[in-house]
């Protein structure tokens, strides 16, 4: 007789959909795997007279209490997304005694100590693989698979929308606003695109990889963001001319003097692997002192990798529940290591400007940055109108600061008539 | 009051001393994710008065009783490779309840079923990550992270060996023999390099691969195998022309009639994932029909990358061990799908001849092809010498037996000088 274990659901939107949806197409599979029958009982909806495209052998609610304090439910999954009603949910569900499966990047990136706390107290497990980069297994690769390792640095592709713009702008040489509004006709940019253009997204999901990467508590409010809605085809032009590609990267260094977190536009070399990620692929690029360079991809969003993620996390659980052994890895924050300012970052610097065509303008310009300590790697320039050149100075690694100080004193050199961009080079310390 | 897990290795080779170096150098971390203390107190070596490299607080034997039978030893881990005594020691060190980590790729290609029913029936963990792709997490991902999926292929490059030759071969227009004889040199190869170079590495691999991914038996004996020799710096440059790269694949298939399982060169179109991994990097491409397309990427040998692998695997047991929960995920094979013949594969060939250069050649050829059901989706024909030509065909996916019907034809038909080299295509079914 083969055990049954049920399961709860909050919420049925595309997540929750593409939950039910694999765990009834891979259901022998999934009874083999898990060595129990996995049957979801009751599922939370706002509104019981939506009509909905997936049906199945379960109750419909818009009580939260049926499905959290129901005895029988052993596993709540939570894909309602957003931070309330979710985080007091998923509070009640450890307080009745149950393990808990969730996609919530914002609550996890926010609160995740909070939640793993209430976990370990309860006893129960909270797995939350979905919550970063869809179906992509970096949550467990990096707690258990590379465990072995110190993580120096984390380097990621973690957001669809910004990496399927930049993509068109690459490959089709076209501008931002028109590659955005394509996006959103074909469904892979919201109406509002502001938490994917502007960084938020990725800065959430960076907040909880650099947690787990380097066993210290990162919230997304401690995460530097930058968007993409500045880069334009100028700077993908000159991108492809220094051999980079221009991505929207998550940047997550340990160094000796605290974390480095970060996201922004970023040229990547080209013959790096995370180069060529293209359209809404994810990837994630990590860096551990034994394992060297590792590179995971997938794709980073969708009903059905996102639902791949939470129902392996849930098989995880179950087979844990069977084990009689839940709450075996949850919280590994056991560091506290402190967040670096964006002073103190340190990169090398793509900086696009245009100056008065005269003598002499790009010796003193070179000189203004060299009084900052900033010195140059390579330099393009190009004349655009009559009396009038466009510069590109691509600077050696370079404290944060001292660039900000050498901008300053460009910004008041009466020659230069506008500086167009500024934008990082990363290629991660250890890459050659 | 921290518990001490006392660790037992087989073998103080390459991994072996990584092991110990990755344990030492990384104390602080394991201790705080395991929550053990995890000492290595006995060593298993051949010659007890051997110079070596590494040292520590433990005893070195030359008997295995003395670490398969000290009742102090929870795991014992096997690094000594080879099919026996390591089999022996592995099955002894099960009766004696311990807990196995191996990275033991021959012996779990040939014997892994016989040595799961016995991690089973002592109740008891074996752990075998480092035995595929070093440090990639691959097994942890088919095993645990993939489970809601139903797996339809697996494209793996790796072999580190044969990846550097072809890289090299690639990137610098050089020939087999002397790309080879460097990498001897640069301890890329070994001085037999049989073993890389006929695929039969990448088969053992492989065998594991696919008894996971579709959870069912397969043995290196069922791998199909082809290895590199006969690749030239012709196919080299024609596969450039054909937007290509040359690669050494391991290709699993699970399919409505069975189990396709083979290692041989193939086309990798470029802008395929697995076309811009190089050198003696590895990557595995995994296709789930929830998850869509992954990848895995990192190094695939050496020391610490494949230490790495090894060294998570023994904290996952410690946690186990902790949690009361081993064996709680050994043996996976609950299917047994038929493994096809050779004759049954399907793919689309490149196929390089030379010809006398008169008329009507090129369409007799295509007639043969024809009457076996054969037909092309390109031509490429050169005049190499005085009434001499070479012609390139790439065919349109084809059963193979058809494909060697119609190679028999060819090579009766007068007007053909010679068939230079047939190398299959393969971007994977679901790769658009």
């Amino acid at each position: 007789m083969m055990q049954v274990v049920k399961i709860g659901l909050l919420g049925l939107g595309t997540v929750g959909s593409g939950v039910i949806q694999i765990l009834e197409q891979n259901a022998n599979d999934i009874q083999n795997r898990s060595l129990s029958q996995i049957k979801v009982s009751k599922v939370l909806v706002r509104n019981l007279k939506a009509p909905r495209s997936i049906a199945g052998d379960f109750t419909l609610t818009d009580q939260a209490a049926d499905v959290l304090t129901d005895p029988d439910i052993s596993i709540v999954v939570e894909v309602m997304g957003g931070i309330e009603p979710a985080k007091t949910y998923i509070l009640e569900a450890f307080k009745q005694g149950k393990n808990v499966v969730t996609a919530n990047k914002d609550l996890l990136a926010l609160h995740g100590q909070e939640l793993l706390d209430a976990a370990k107290e309860a006893g129960k497990d909270l797995y939350f693989e979905a919550s970063v980069a869809g179906g992509i297994p970096i949550i467990a690769a990096l707690k258990q698979s590379l465990a072995g390792n110190r993580i120096s640095e984390v380097l990621g592709i973690i957001n669809g929308t910004t990496n399927y713009i930049l993509t068109a702008m690459t490959e089709q040489g076209r501008d931002y606003q028109e590659v955005l509004k394509e996006a959103q006709e074909l469904g892979y940019a919201e109406a509002d695109p502001t938490a994917d253009v502007d960084g938020l997204d990725a800065a959430r999901k960076l907040a909880i990889l650099a947690s787990i990467a380097f066993n210290s508590r990162v919230t997304v409010n401690d995460v530097y963001v930058e968007g993409i809605a500045k880069i334009t085809s100028e700077d993908i032009a000159y991108a492809r001319e220094l051999n980079s590609t221009i991505k929207l990267l998550a940047v997550a260094k340990a160094q000796a003097d605290g974390i480095e977190v970060r996201v922004h536009p970023a040229f990547v070399p080209d013959n790096h692997p995370l180069a060529a990620v293209s359209g809404v692929f994810n990837a994630i690029y990590v860096v551990g002192d034994a394992v060297g360079e590792t590179m995971f991809y997938g794709r980073g969003a969708g009903s059905l990798p996102t639902g791949s993620a939470v129902v392996s996390d849930i098989i995880q659980v179950v087979r844990n529940i069977n084990a009689d052994s839940t709450a075996n890895i949850n919280c590994t924050c056991y560091n506290e290591l402190a967040i670096k300012s964006e002073q103190d970052f340190k990169s090398a610097f793509y900086i696009r400007l245009r100056v008065k065509d005269e003598p002499r303008v790009l010796a003193t310009l070179a000189l203004l940055f060299a009084e900052a300590g900033v010195s140059f790697a390579s330099i393009i320039q190009k004349q655009k109108k009559r009396q009038e050149a466009e510069i590109v100075l691509v600077t050696h690694p370079t404290q944060e600061s001292c660039l900000r100080e050498a901008l300053d004193s460009v910004r008041a050199y009466s020659k230069v008539l506008s500086i167009h961009n500024v934008i990082r080079f990363e290629s991660g310390e250890h890459y050659d």
